[in-house]
């Protein structure tokens, strides 16, 4: 895409302005360093205490309760580091661009975080015969598509008790930053974000499925308004280099100054990364990358290549297919909300 | 501006979502969370290591000198609160809109920074006659304006000595974030944010006063290219609200349910906050809000105004005046790099 045929809007610029993604030489780091972990809040970040936080855990249950922080803290606790980007991330490539929260590439971070598993939670609460879905409501309130609401997502049963999800109340070995869901948020691995309901105050078990604005207006895929769409769930894989060499300032465009090793990240909420593929000439031609380390089964795994550049222009390209098939698509698959855009990243190079 | 008037290119968008501002709500905090505190970054965050860093001392000196980081935490140490602003601040309400990186109002923060005393450390070092500049170098490469540089800033001898500058190796009581500099960085408090250099590498006495890109091209406020202009220097006086009540999520307009607090932030480099008016009616008529604490001199001072709400369309606005007889202008001034335009905020309001 040219420069020249993007525009974004005063909205779309307030949005970059308070939802930031990770700066892609942050791709270096294993587990992203807090305040580089993009962030995506729909409305205020909320005023929470701790010392007074409850969630409230009720609906389809045998035994309702009330969990301070303090008793969550008490339970067992696991840590899990796990890979999280927006569903939007990519949206601004897509032409026509949908207007929304305008991410690039960089809507992604890694974090460890710990916290009580959801699965024995609801065990010991009884889910009650009917039970078809689990309700997580964020503190976090404002208008969205004409509707007054609170952020609210939904899981069935079956994916909540499927995944390794967990009331995270610690992100790297600290308690949650403000931005990030203080006191305690979900934390769904392998989904995309929109599903890890920040400032948790409510769970509830379902006997129908939620109908609420963020699960059958947003958050689908869709080619048009009238249609019910599919809904977002598991990350598409992706994978990301570390931009090589040193930037301009304005363009960003990127001078490297002969053979370097490119290296960079790649994940998947379908399975495990297979392969990674990059290409110096636009994905015209590929290579296979050689993969790394993982910090742990839900978050990216490494990649390195040896790249003997001549000087000369170059397009760089990476590409990641997962173990469940899934490959990154050249070009960008269009939708109507820009979700889920997964197409290959393009890093202008000019070796001197 | 409507925001039919706005258009930001893909290069500006690059820089939005790498260079993130600080959410206006967290204006509630005297001291800004880390990764809510703004952040501008030249070129890319440089891959910098405690073990073995340092940092020359040299130039027009007695007794040059090579700190390590440990020897800089042997030093005496000071913890000063300051609110550091970017010289860009409200370079994207400017029409026509300098390109760069197009802050709206959010490139601001206020964060506790620990570090060596640079004063002290010039006077060991004995600054030598002829002295009149002390230069800054960075670790962060890149090109800008046609030229590859390291970033780079200097300061007059006086300017440092009038100074509490501060070698800070700790921010919020941690050590620095890779994003704000890590392990060592510039502040000087009450100038805005281009002069307290990250990832600190050089402080170079001079015999002439710095002609580098960043002090001669940019960072000086003209009208036009051929003009020498004026250096920016300290941050001219600001005041900021908490936008009330809830947004919705595209536009980020607000919706108020009635009479409510109106609260927030003011600073300025130039002298004390004496006095912030807020307005709603687009600044036609303004009333006095009760200013509150600061965390320390060099940070921004709270204040707070009960407003009376009633149903209806409004536009809040705040502006400030300091010590030293500035005060925020109502409509912006226009320079060529987009600089230093504090014109009073503007939050479009529906109370319901």
């Amino acid at each position: 895409m040219d420069s020249k045929d993007l525009s974004i809007s005063l909205e779309e610029l307030q949005l970059a302005a308070r939802n930031h993604g990770m700066p892609l030489e942050a791709l270096r780091y294993s587990i992203t360093p807090v305040g580089l972990h993009y962030l995506l809040i729909h409305y205020d970040i909320p005023l929470t205490e701790a010392e007074s936080w409850s969630i409230e855990l009720g609906g389809l249950v045998d035994r309702p309760a009330t969990l301070s922080l303090e008793a969550l803290k008490l339970r067992d606790s696991e840590e899990l580091p796990v890979t999280m980007e927006c569903a939007g991330n990519g949206r601004a490539r897509l032409d026509p661009r949908p207007v929304s929260q305008p991410w690039l590439l960089e809507a992604v971070g890694t974090a460890r975080w710990r916290g009580a598993p959801l699965g024995p939670l609801l065990e010991e609460a009884g889910v009650a015969g009917g039970a078809v879905e689990v309700l997580f409501t964020g503190a976090d309130s404002g208008r969205e598509g004409g509707i007054d609401q609170q952020y609210q997502r939904s899981l069935s049963i079956d994916d909540v008790l499927d995944s390794d999800a967990l009331l995270a109340y610690e992100m790297n070995g600290a308690p949650l930053p403000p931005q990030h869901g203080f006191p305690v948020r979900l934390v769904v691995p392998g989904w995309y974000g929109m599903t890890s309901v920040k400032w948790l105050t409510r769970i509830d078990v379902l006997g129908e499925p939620f109908a609420g604005y963020q699960q059958l207006h947003s958050y689908r895929l869709r080619q048009q308004e009238d249609e019910e769409g599919d809904p977002l769930s598991r990350m598409l894989p992706r994978s990301l280099m570390v931009p090589p060499g040193r930037p301009e300032f304005l363009t960003r465009e990127r001078i490297v100054d002969g053979p370097c090793a490119l290296e960079g990240r790649a994940w998947s909420g379908h399975g495990e990364i297979v392969g990674v593929d990059v290409s110096d000439d636009g994905g015209q031609s590929w290579a296979p990358a050689e993969l790394g380390d993982s910090p742990g089964r839900w978050a990216w795994v490494g990649w390195t290549y040896r790249w003997d550049a001549e000087p000369g222009s170059y397009e760089l390209c990476c590409r990641a297919r997962d173990s469940a098939g899934n490959e990154q698509p050249v070009e960008p698959l269009w939708n109507l909300g820009g979700y889920a855009n997964n197409a290959v990243q393009r890093v202008p190079v000019t070796v001197v």
